[in-house]
């Protein structure tokens, strides 16, 4: 952030009045520019004692394996962004069950909401930015191509926990220093 | 939202390639400036039949009754933020025992995540943005104070559902033009 959004002046960062944490702020219009962390939604899509997953079209981690999901957007509520996402990912129609899993990756200011979803068909193919959406029983999911750290703890929790009727939603956190 | 923060360029807003939401953009140096919900993390801090509530000091819904919760910031965890949310507006100590409410509102593109949490002592006292702490049984929670509607519908379940052994996550949202 190198210029105020609101007025185009130069912008400066550190101490705001009330406030422990430096901001980006400028000092001609006085707008503080508040950076927070953003929310990643999509859902473990499941079909008898197979779930979904798409190979990424494109980077990061572009050709390996992932769970449809993608960024919340301002005015959708968590669950619309969710259906959204698989939708857009893998043209797949499916019914939210419950949340199941929270991942932070505070390197990078995310937090994924992975929720249990009950695929409703077969109609599904790939949506612009995926390669390829297929089926998985537990013992075929390709480990050692999983794309992101926060899909690789959703699914070892699903495959160790896979009743959908138990409610408990699984927490977990990248490493201090990890992106992905 | 009318310049660049990159760049400093007076900025665009629509179309972008490859996307089908409109977006702030730059057409001097190409960055797309999006715009995504901010997640509010809190507790409901427990002692015995009691829980605590804060009385607001500041504006929006000054005077009125909350749980301890706030903007999660970036490079915390979802939970960190709600501890140290707890600590900032009652210094109360905690232990978060699990994910209670997840409520949304899409108007201000808002997320409201609050965990079940244990409190640990009753050395709690106010912080800079709370005029006062107090523990209320259920049937003494002042209902016509309270200042969110986020914060009403979290108390409510609780009051409905209040077995902390229970795992189920309880999701909600505002009518769509609901601003609190």
């Amino acid at each position: 952030m190198n210029y105020c959004s609101s007025c185009g002046h130069k912008i400066s960062f550190g101490k705001v009045p009330e406030d422990d944490i430096p901001r980006h702020h400028c000092e001609k219009c006085g707008v503080i520019h508040y950076q927070n962390p953003k929310m990643i939604v999509g859902t473990i899509p499941y079909w008898q004692d197979k779930i979904l997953l798409c190979k990424r079209a494109i980077e990061p981690r572009k050709d390996l394996w992932t769970l449809p999901a993608g960024f919340l957007e301002n005015n959708e509520k968590i669950e619309e962004g969710a259906l959204r996402e698989t939708e857009e990912e893998a043209n797949a129609d499916v019914e939210i069950v419950r949340l199941f899993a929270v991942y932070s990756l505070p390197k990078v200011s995310q937090v994924y909401f992975l929720f249990l979803a009950n695929l409703l068909n077969l109609d599904f193919r790939p949506g612009a930015e995926t390669l390829e959406v297929t089926l998985f029983k537990p013992e075929e999911i390709p480990w050692q191509e999983i794309a992101f750290s926060s899909i690789k703890f959703t699914l070892e929790k699903y495959c160790q926990n896979s009743e959908p009727s138990k409610e408990k939603v699984f927490f977990g956190s990248s490493e201090r220093g990890q992106l992905l």
